[in-house]
């Protein structure tokens, strides 16, 4: 029996400091205690060099698990620093989802060998796996699954379970189907063990389970996981035939990694980026996002070099418009985050969208009303120009409203075009809120005040 | 055998449009296929009205399951249309751990009574549950747990089990315990369905299985789930006896919430938020936060009112300024996100938090001198003067490098206060990239151009 009371944050402190004075043993007996996926965090956790020194003394018998748990771009580094003979090793005894998962980040000498040295059977299983699309329950299915026919007796299937001998752990149910092998319903351990052996699977099964085709999206996957309260469920193909199974244990990383996403998309980021990558390739992929966001950058200053005349005459107009547009991205990005949550859990639809876009406004009126009189009466204070506060109230209510109508049309036109909301949603936002930002404010100064 | 084809988005509108139009047997027709996360679901994405009337036609049966999977907002709104007999009847059939979760929603009185009519077993179980911190394993574990001696066979264990009658379908293992209750180990069922009925438990049994401790926190809880692949875990007090178990059921939530919690904080919202609540109510929380970030405009608008004699005799400076502010704020925003991240993950520590901050201010560098030579050129060739080329190069140089620091030194110190580097990163950040931006840029000019 143990017991984890080290925080990752300690442990990674330990083991840092460990690799940093090359002292092995005390490497060797930190990794000696973890799991697999605690050995790919502390990983992640870590600058190139003590990554690798690290990498180099993991158990090679945890290997193919570790590369499995890391995050894409940390696994491309950890296999780069693996020999022909290392890789295959890692890799052989994993499972044909496991394996599936790696094998096109392999490089391709070693998986042409890899693919070589299997037997027929591994290789079609692999193929077919890989004949799947990614991000579908294919990929996510596991084929270890033990199936019974329905018309037999609960002690037929315990001699058959125990003539089998190796039920996996992670096995808590077991999948009926008829003569054909068309799944006809589950059967969990639990009541098989708590009834009676004369009793048939027909009369225990539970036939209401949701199978899942194996075409099925893997994010609906995840939903139908946690809206049934699934452990494990069926998977099958076009003509209900059983192909294998699907357990919570893979669906827990799709749920986080979704979650992930909309975070790092929109911040420009991917969900996959190495904390630790070196700085060149991370230089290069963030500037590409500073690219996009330059030229809304410029868009702004090309609105405001409209009104230099304005700006010529009346300095107050320079020092008080990043107000009028930092609100507006603000508010602005609050609403955009409320329907990029709302989307990624499907819960906007066409019908309701309206009343969103009228709770928005709303919401956007009476702050923008607020905040603007606050504005308004701060920045008569400041210049002693009563008509100065009256076009930044206005200019502020404006663009709270455009904001508002900008954070919900923005994302749904960008879902509709089958583009990811998180990702590019900010960036457009923000030139709405600067270019009407800067354009009302400046623009009422020049109608009223020139 | 049932098959889940049909999108939640599609199923909102087709209930939607059916509420609206009032076909009630429509509606009934769409809820008898529900679980009740799938209600809940579609009570949050409804606007007020029609989810009250949604609610109505929930079948009482399945009221407390729905209000257990709605997030707090919502429930609050749900409760509130209930009638104290109604929440009654809607809150027996829970256990214990579900009925602690919604006990603190309750209005006084219902919650008053409810523990009056409770039997003495019942009142003190919840009370000892309640008794836990929130966000603890004590509230997400549940109590029905079947619990065997390490000594005795698994024939006798089966007789057992049979004779318990209600084993329920998501136990996967059984609880091994020594003659004072105390934890020693699992069996898990597939073990036990699979080996000799002569075999004693103790043959079989598991006892290198991590318990947690009733006080862990809940987050930690989940790591372990995640890190070790677990789908059930024993819970223990302090002298290691056995109190219950936690499902993996209950953890996912807990890493949905989590993983949603970063994303809706960074935006000044909390996660627990009504998509559709009133606009009142929602207009009250997003004004404080609007607030704070007013009070940063306010201070980067004083800043530029300190260089009113340059923006007075050169317009360009109010025209280019905002690019340098809005650079340095999309590239702080992308670090910030990272460490946010890594934090969140527990993936940064004393000893790689200088690693970190070097490689950011690599990139930053990189990335500021290229994008300040081409924001250089165009500035040249807009307003036909190298000075302000030169100039805003600089400043932008600055900038990034004060984003790229401020990215991971305000996420880390904001983390040792205990303030979660979430909620109040970003308004730091634009803060000081705003600031530092303003300054350098109008700085650099009245130094060198007046």
């Amino acid at each position: 029996m143990t017991e984890t009371t080290e925080t990752l944050e300690h442990r990674l402190s330990r083991i840092h400091l460990a690799l940093e004075k090359e002292q092995l043993e005390k490497v060797d007996d930190v990794l000696s205690d973890l799991e697999p996926a605690e050995v790919a965090l502390l990983l992640e956790s870590l600058p190139p060099a003590a990554r690798i020194s690290l990498w180099e003394r993991v158990p090679g018998e945890i290997d193919g698990e570790v590369l499995l748990h890391v995050h894409d771009e940390v696994r491309g580094t950890l296999i780069d620093d693996m020999d022909h003979a290392e890789i295959v090793a890692a890799t052989t005894g994993l499972d044909t989802t496991d394996l599936a998962e790696i094998f096109e980040d392999l490089p391709q000498q070693v998986a042409a060998d890899m693919l070589r040295s299997m037997d027929a059977l591994q290789r079609s299983r692999l193929q077919e796996t890989l004949s799947f699309e990614e991000d579908s329950a294919g990929r996510l299915m596991r084929t270890d699954t033990i199936a019974v026919r329905a018309d037999v007796s609960l002690e037929t299937v315990r001699r058959f379970l125990r003539w089998k001998e190796a039920v996996p752990d992670n096995t808590h149910m077991l999948m009926v189907v008829d003569r054909d092998g068309r799944f006809v319903g589950v059967l969990p351990l639990a009541r098989l063990v708590a009834n009676d052996p004369e009793m048939a699977v027909a009369d225990l099964m539970d036939s209401e389970v949701d199978s899942i085709k194996v075409t099925m999206k893997s994010t609906d996957v995840a939903t139908l996981f946690q809206t049934h309260d699934l452990t494990s469920a069926p998977v099958v193909d076009e003509s209900g035939l059983l192909l294998g199974r699907i357990i919570i244990d893979d669906i827990v990383d799709v749920i986080r990694e979704n979650s992930e996403q909309a975070l790092m998309n929109m911040a420009g980021l991917d969900e996959e980026e190495d904390l630790f990558a070196p700085v060149m390739p991370s230089a290069k992929r963030r500037a590409v996002w500073l690219g996009i966001n330059l030229l809304t950058a410029f868009l702004a200053a090309w609105v405001i070099g409209r009104f230099e005349a304005a700006l010529d005459q009346i300095v107050a107009l320079a020092v008080l418009m990043p107000i009028v547009a930092s609100m507006g991205g603000i508010a602005g990005s609050q609403t955009l985050t409320l329907a990029i949550r709302g989307l990624a859990l499907g819960q906007i639809s066409r019908t309701n969208s309206q009343w969103l876009l009228r709770k928005e406004i709303g919401i956007a009126a009476l702050n923008g009303v607020l905040w603007s009189l606050v504005v308004a009466v701060l920045a008569v204070l400041w210049f002693d120009s009563i008509a100065i506060g009256v076009i930044i109230a206005a200019a502020l209510v404006i663009n709270m409203l455009a904001a508002g109508i900008a954070g919900i049309v923005i994302p749904l036109m960008l879902k509709r075009a089958g583009i990811d909301p998180a990702l590019s949603g900010s960036v457009i936002l923000t030139t709405v809120t600067d270019v009407v930002g800067f354009m009302s404010f400046l623009g009422l100064a020049t109608v009223f005040l020139l």
